[in-house]
């Protein structure tokens, strides 16, 4: 098995940085061809509780993707990781992710928020299997090469809609993902709940991430006073009903998870929040905008998701 | 000529009083009952500088308005103020106003916002004068009897679109009242700008109001933090398009002028934040709501005004 890691930002460089010095087979795809030609030459550098390790990995640009030799191409049994923010995912870059899957290789998208499954479906080849993912690990890339592995957490990949796909070949695709990344010491999981999933963190991120932007607070702040509690707490109802609607089973998505989330990240700040003080774009049309896109679906309305995200994107 | 107050709130009380104590026959036409009582019998108290001063002045309750007796009502060449916040202005108190301006009384309307003007004059007999009013002055009504007065100010008044009443009659009507309030010491001003004012009013209440009771600062604190500054220039700037749009005149609402009210005023709260930490309704629908519905009719879009009336509202 061959991953080839499309877009080698934070999560891209810390997992495949992790699984190749696991002695996986991992080959970077990067939109630079400066990133490709530093990690091709003198591999890329993994911090790991201090200490650092220098993981030599193959790497060509998306530009050069084409160029692989034959035998070097991915195909059947092989895996796509798409780890590129939903900004960087691009039609050009969904055409290079699909000519790289023109032989069979399934496909993993690390995305946060939600709407890149349809357009990422739509644009690869009929029958390839796509399974959306959610990392709760922590990586901050501190340079082209370096990427700091900064929070243990768990890999959790799956169908999509579980009995929808081509059955028992794509669960054994699935599986053998799982054991080639736990040999690199990653732990991950085979989930068939991943729309639960995905819709939890959503609900989550919906919450915690506008909010943090505009107050301009760490996470353990945003609780702690009385009006931006009770705007987290509207938001949560409005986002939780719109999710329900759409989906999300009840057992998923409970307020204390929110707050034990600001809780445990408190001294954080959110990736928004980072983004918006660098003037940055932020993921916010793929996380409250995917909420108010649910909801216009299922016509119901979305104050409070329109309303941060017309705050959020003000402070860009 | 005679002055009725519709509302003995805040503003109403102060200008009543000072009027009253200046020599003016007023009559408070008050929402409950026992306020009128308390103020008919022992009067009203004004506080002002640190002194005392007890006011005697006739109230009456609203639903006891049309009870007075034929020579005690309004009639031509008389005022009706009406002081109460939009959330009160209801078809009901529009009913009595409606009756207490039968016999020719002009109407002054004191409401913060937008929206009232066409209310009132719907609901009041055609011909009727209208003037809108505009306060600079403070006033905090410590009990339903006791009035602070707590900022010196201008009261400025005048037709709402000049050329448009009919003439020198209205315009005697108008200078009158201008000479009875400077008679009790209140700076008054006839304008003939009052649109251009109170679209001024408008945007500085929209950029100030929403964001102190969002982020719950005081009116100085608002624009030291680097999101709560971004978020007023660009609430500013989509507001001051759609005044502009509607008919604000460019030497009117400026962005220093907004700092500078915030400066003047620094260690206020305004009445927004007050409302939502005391859990009252707002004005939030008039003032950014309003905003909201000049860019409609104008088929513009609103989207930060939508998301701060949003929030606010949520804020309840």
């Amino acid at each position: 098995m061959r991953i080839f890691i499309v877009g080698a930002g934070s999560l891209g460089m810390m997992y495949g940085l992790r699984l190749a010095r696991g002695g996986a087979r991992i080959t970077f795809v990067t939109r630079s061809v400066e990133q490709a030609s530093l990690i091709a030459g003198k591999g890329g550098k993994l911090v790991e509780d201090g200490e650092e390790f220098v993981v030599v990995a193959k790497a060509v640009s998306m530009s050069d993707g084409m160029a692989l030799a034959e035998d070097e191409l991915p195909g059947a049994g092989d895996w796509i990781w798409i780890t590129v923010k939903q900004a960087h995912l691009t039609d050009e870059l969904l055409a290079s992710v699909s000519s790289l899957s023109a032989r069979g290789a399934a496909v993993l998208c690390l995305q946060n928020g939600i709407g890149h499954l349809p357009r990422i479906a739509a644009a690869l080849p009929a029958g390839t299997l796509i399974v959306p993912a959610i990392s709760t690990e922590g990586a901050l890339r501190e340079s082209p090469d370096i990427v700091r592995y900064t929070g243990r957490g768990t890999l959790m990949f799956g169908p999509l809609r579980p009995g929808k796909t081509n059955a028992e070949e794509e669960e054994i695709t699935q599986k053998m993902l799982v054991s080639v990344l736990e040999e690199a010491g990653i732990t991950a999981e085979l989930s068939n709940q991943m729309e639960n999933r995905i819709y939890e963190k959503l609900l989550i991120n919906a919450v915690i991430n506008p909010l943090t932007a505009i107050f301009g607070v760490k996470n353990g702040e945003l609780p702690l006073h009385p009006s931006r509690l009770r705007l987290m707490s509207a938001l949560f109802m409005e986002s939780r009903a719109i999710l329900a609607r759409s989906g999300l089973n009840e057992e998923y998505g409970s307020w204390e998870k929110v707050l034990a989330v600001c809780e445990a990240t408190a001294a954080n700040e959110s990736s928004m929040l980072r983004d918006v003080q660098s003037g940055r774009a932020t993921e916010i049309d793929w996380i409250n905008g995917g909420i108010a896109g649910l909801a216009r679906e299922a016509g119901i309305p979305s104050p409070l998701n329109d309303a941060v995200a017309a705050m959020v994107r003000a402070l860009h």
